[in-house]
């Protein structure tokens, strides 16, 4: 009973020569010999612990503690004692940097019996918070670029290998590295650098596409680096700085995009592209300056030099993706559409002139249609319908919309060219949603007043501490949640009729019913500035709103279904509409209005997601594939859609989501969705 | 009878569902099933045939030839008939581009019987042809980079992928070309180069490590690329012009090193870096700087364009090595004389702002170590010591000797530190191999005249024509071939003794020996400029030849040999110079003076052989690894072995083959071989 091995039995269920150990939180299990380090049988499930410095207990990045008691469910029986004694190396560590009681570097300490290890997350999943109306999304790392630290032999006259092949032997000893592609700038750097680390250094390797690659080098140990993350769109760049060892955004900024002044849509830009051969470059240098002094900015703001950032991902649409990489976007411009390129890619960063760390990559997430960019990709990354058993549909509202549809099972993507009314272009009164832009608007239906709440300004206009705020920021013009509003009320107190027209016969009731030329305008608010809503702001909305329900209907088509049952909005414009205008006005299909939400800058999110996750790349890239692409010029069907949709809310549903909240005016005579083709074959399907 | 089977049979000794095919020269010989195309059948076996149309009959470069009668040896009747009747692709090739009768395009033509297939040297190999002395020197070709034709699918808006993505998939589907890697700056030139061709392109890939890349697109069918092979010499540089679609050098040129204004030798240059912190980066620039003018030099004299060149390899020693990358060589101005990196490298050509194709390779033969470079690699390369039976010696002398030693067995490399005196530098009289220079000697025994011959002058001094001709260039100085010739000379005259002094009692019989000091000189030339041999002269000579016969001993001791079959003296020093006097002096060992041979510009060969096929890059590579690598400043008996060579020839060996050409001089008393360790060591080593 002396004897350690059988004391040890007393408290364990087995000592045999495999041990059953079990991670949490993500369940995975396997049996091991017993002396297994906690690292290797991790490594062996596929379960990501971090470990820079190679078990030489020097990062401390692999600490896990042990979940002691029985797990039933599992069969276990888990104790602190089912792993072998605390080694030097940990003491060492503990002594030198802190380790709490409770922990272990699972890179020494091995098991001994059953146990159950708990990954800590402030530790190791390093999770990324971001906060998302009422809900957290994590990001799990597991960085496409890892850190290695290596002891390397030095140079010796008997087996006279280079410094940067000692370097190599030593990563495929240590870390099974092997052919390891090296990179021309570093060949005149190794040799300082390993001098100047005492033989002692920290090696950065990328990997994709089954190719590793040394792309940084540091003197001695080394475990910071930061990654940017960067959604182009046509109107506004945004950038999020990420610290790559713990996936934490510590800096967030954005910018106008600078190619406005050569368009402020896409199509115009292409336009001038078209009518300046060589246009390109302009187009080019001008956004990558924007991305540069970006870079600069988030640096600055978080206090690190810009050439510690390793990492960098792209995505935008079709337009912004072929102008960041220098690409002529004519092709764009006309059908086929045809993008230059599409698939994911991958290559230096020094290739774009970023000017961050010399070996630094760049990532651009795929394209998946001509319409449909890296943005809409990186947006159903984030959003994952893919994961959903229920048909989500997810909308990136831009100067064309983005639609993907789908579930587990099947995807479907188009692009409506909706045009720039929803981003308050083409409006008369219309702007982008900045201090003193008309947000959301109710009107009296018996008096035709308003109240109007403002971008800038906490109070409504009949709030009492409205008149004193407004002075600083004034009434400027309507952002296009407030247009989408405007709409809405306009149609409830009958100002216009289901075809979109501003009923003239109102100015008896109201004098804010004016005859402007041959049609009716609105007047929405008087003030410095006079805004109106006249009859073609009206045909502008009905023509996006029908573009895109048409798209919607389309896909919806595609996947035989009838009804959609969690819509995600994504982009400014959708995180603040309200789902009952939206639906009210026919930009969406009906819905349950609860199921409706914006999720802001979906595309950034997705984004972070694939800097700070390898997999994340290829589960993208995978389901990109899978996508079926509708385009919307091909369907016969579309055209169909679009005439139907241009009524308020349209001349097909029946709308029971949206009649529990309001009271929606009658259809006219004819107008009725039972005589509809379309209506009809929805209902068949339904039957189905 | 008039079943074409049967009657087939008649001719034929075995129709079976296989036939066996046999390619010549390589004699590789496989059975494949009756229907395989002559392609893919010597595809499979690794016989090397060239395509680039992938079968189309447009490119017209594998074309074969059938042998037809009994090959007994190989047990097979081969007949034009055992292959399938000509097809429309072959008779359009004739039409368009004419074929001669009995050529076959083995894309096309199918066996149906065995078969002798000839690969005609003019098409298939496209062998190179270099002239070295008396010898031919083949290269094979198979290129690191080849050139791929393919038909692309035109854009579809029902699958949108990217016009790049198209062209991937084609590579795929038509060349089997996977998981290709594209460079950056290809993106925005797809789309344009796609349209140019009306969706057919030729692409070149490149491949290492197995990685391939893809380096460069041309619109329609495309079959011209073209490569450079440099030597980075200390003293010059030189560069041969590949078109890589024939194997032919089309031009060559040389050019001096400028780097020379920073130091005439190597450990100068060193000095300079380190003397002057940052300095490599003059130096790096001009060499590129040269580099980059003659590659102009070559394309304006084979009237092509630089950007047409894809590919180039460079050997030069390490610290030219070094230079070149942009490697600070401190590190190799002292022990333990770490390269930075020693293994083979291969890199686009662009980091180096060679400004080549844009897609352009640069490939970098290895180091063996700090003092054995690239270019002892490269003449390894071209002389093969390792395909042969016995023992080769190769020795490249410049500043400092680069010895090889070895056969198919075992290879064992070292540098000795000759010094420049073998140059010209260091010699009072010294010059480089240039016209004026005297390059032959003879000195009359009894009247210690001498006769001389000069570069650039056709006759001897004692011919009648000399006079009238060397007035034109002169008699300015000696090279290195001839300041061997006059040691020897003057050693058979009995000028200097064994231990070099020069014999001051002999001015009784000449006025040409001369008081110089407390030494005395031999006047070799009296004309406008005055030449003598000092003693100090004579000293330089010896340190030189001892270290280099030195280390010659050492590889012979590693080796347990006593004696060398055959040796190739490398460099043009290596090509002027007469191996009777090369052993006379003691520079190399005796050996058969038939075996002894100057091969030229040897790393300069062993570049052009790498650029024009990648089974010697690899093969350089796995020999590299295998080659043992002395270092002489670590040996013990390298001063013993040192001290012994100072005398003339030396005081070791016994010279059976010099001794039937010349009468040499009795040894002193006490300098008998016999009395020395090392001979002694040597003679024991013989019984074994």
């Amino acid at each position: 009973m002396s004897d350690p091995a059988s004391s040890d039995a007393n408290h364990t269920t087995s000592i045999a020569d495999d041990a059953l150990v079990l991670f949490m939180p993500s369940g995975r299990r396997g049996n091991f010999p017993v002396g297994t380090p906690v690292l290797d049988a991790a490594r062996s499930l596929g379960v990501y612990i971090e470990s820079v410095c190679g078990g030489r207990g020097i990062c401390g990045r692999c600490q896990v503690t042990v979940a002691e008691g029985q797990f039933a469910k599992h069969g276990i029986t888990s104790s602190a004692d089912h792993l072998a004694a605390f080694t030097d190396t940990e003491a060492r560590y503990r002594s030198k940097r802190s380790l709490a009681d409770d922990r272990r570097l699972s890179c020494s300490a091995k098991v001994t019996g059953d146990i159950v290890i708990d990954i800590p997350q402030d530790v190791q999943m390093q999770r990324q918070v971001v906060r998302k109306r009422a809900e957290y999304k994590r990001i799990d790392r597991d960085p496409a670029i890892r850190l290695h630290f290596v002891q390397v032999e030095e140079p010796d006259m008997e087996q006279p290998l280079g410094d940067l092949d000692r370097l190599l032997t030593a990563l495929k000893t240590e870390w099974h590295l092997e052919h390891l592609q090296i990179e021309t700038w570093l060949y005149p750097k190794v040799q300082s650098i390993l001098r100047k680390g005492k033989w002692e250094v920290t090696a950065a390797v990328h990997t994709a596409d089954g190719i590793s690659t040394l792309i940084g080098l540091w003197p001695g140990f080394h475990d910071k680096f930061y990654g940017v993350a960067f959604d182009i769109g046509s109107t506004t760049i945004a950038c999020h700085l990420s610290d790559m060892m713990s996936g934490r955004t510590i800096a967030s900024s954005g910018t106008s995009n600078p190619q406005i002044r050569f368009g402020e849509d896409l199509m115009s830009r292409v336009s001038f592209v078209m009518m300046n051969p060589g246009g390109e470059e302009q187009l080019t240098k001008s956004v990558r300056d924007a991305i540069r002094s970006l870079i600069e900015k988030v640096c600055s703001e978080a206090g690190i030099d810009r050439h510690a950032i390793l990492d960098s991902v792209f995505v935008g649409n079709p337009v912004m993706h072929h102008l960041f990489l220098g690409i002529d976007p004519t092709e764009l411009g006309g059908a086929p559409f045809a993008l230059a390129v599409s698939g994911a890619l991958d290559f230096p960063a020094r290739d774009l002139e970023l000017d961050l760390h010399p070996g630094a990559r760049t990532y651009i997430l795929p394209c998946i249609a001509g319409h449909v960019g890296a943005d809409a990709a990186a947006a159903t990354l984030a959003e994952a319908p893919h994961k959903e058993e229920e048909y989500t549909l997810l909308v990136d509202v831009g100067t064309n919309a983005e639609i993907v549809l789908g579930n587990k099972d099947r995807i479907v993507a188009a692009s409506s060219p909706t045009g720039p009314a929803f981003e308050g272009a083409e409006i008369s009164c219309g702007q982008r949603a900045a201090p003193g832009a008309i947000e959301r608007v109710r009107i009296d239906p018996e008096t035709l007043e308003t109240r109007i709440k403002v971008v800038g300004v906490d109070e409504w206009s009949d709030d009492p501490g409205f008149a004193e705020q407004i002075e600083a920021v004034g009434v400027t013009g309507v952002c296009g949640s407030g247009i989408i509003e405007v709409l809405g009320e306009m149609f409830l107190a009958g100002l216009i009729d289901e075809d979109g027209v501003v009923q003239g016969a109102m100015a008896e009731k109201s004098d804010r019913v004016i005859a402007d030329g041959r049609t009716f305008s609105y007047i929405l608010w008087r003030g410095a500035v006079e805004l109106k809503i006249t009859q073609t702001d009206v045909r502008s909305i009905q023509l996006a709103k029908a573009a895109l329900y048409a798209g919607v209907k389309l896909l919806m088509d595609k996947l035989e279904i009838s009804e959609i049952r969690k819509v995600k909005l994504a982009g400014a414009f959708g995180s603040y509409i309200d789902p009952k205008y939206a639906i009210l006005i026919g930009l969406i299909p009906d819905c349950d209005l609860s199921k409706v939400s914006g999720v802001g800058n979906a595309a950034g999110t997705g984004a972070r997601m694939a800097l700070l996750n390898r997999v994340h790349r290829t589960e993208i890239e995978t389901l990109v594939r899978r996508i079926e692409k509708i385009e919307t010029a091909l369907e016969p069907k579309f055209q169909e859609h679009f005439v139907n949709a241009m009524a308020f809310p349209n001349k097909v549903d029946a709308f029971p989501n949206l009649s529990e909240k309001v009271r929606l005016p009658e259809r006219k005579q004819g107008s009725s969705g039972s005589e509809n083709s379309s209506g009809g074959r929805r209902r068949r399907r339904s039957r189905s």
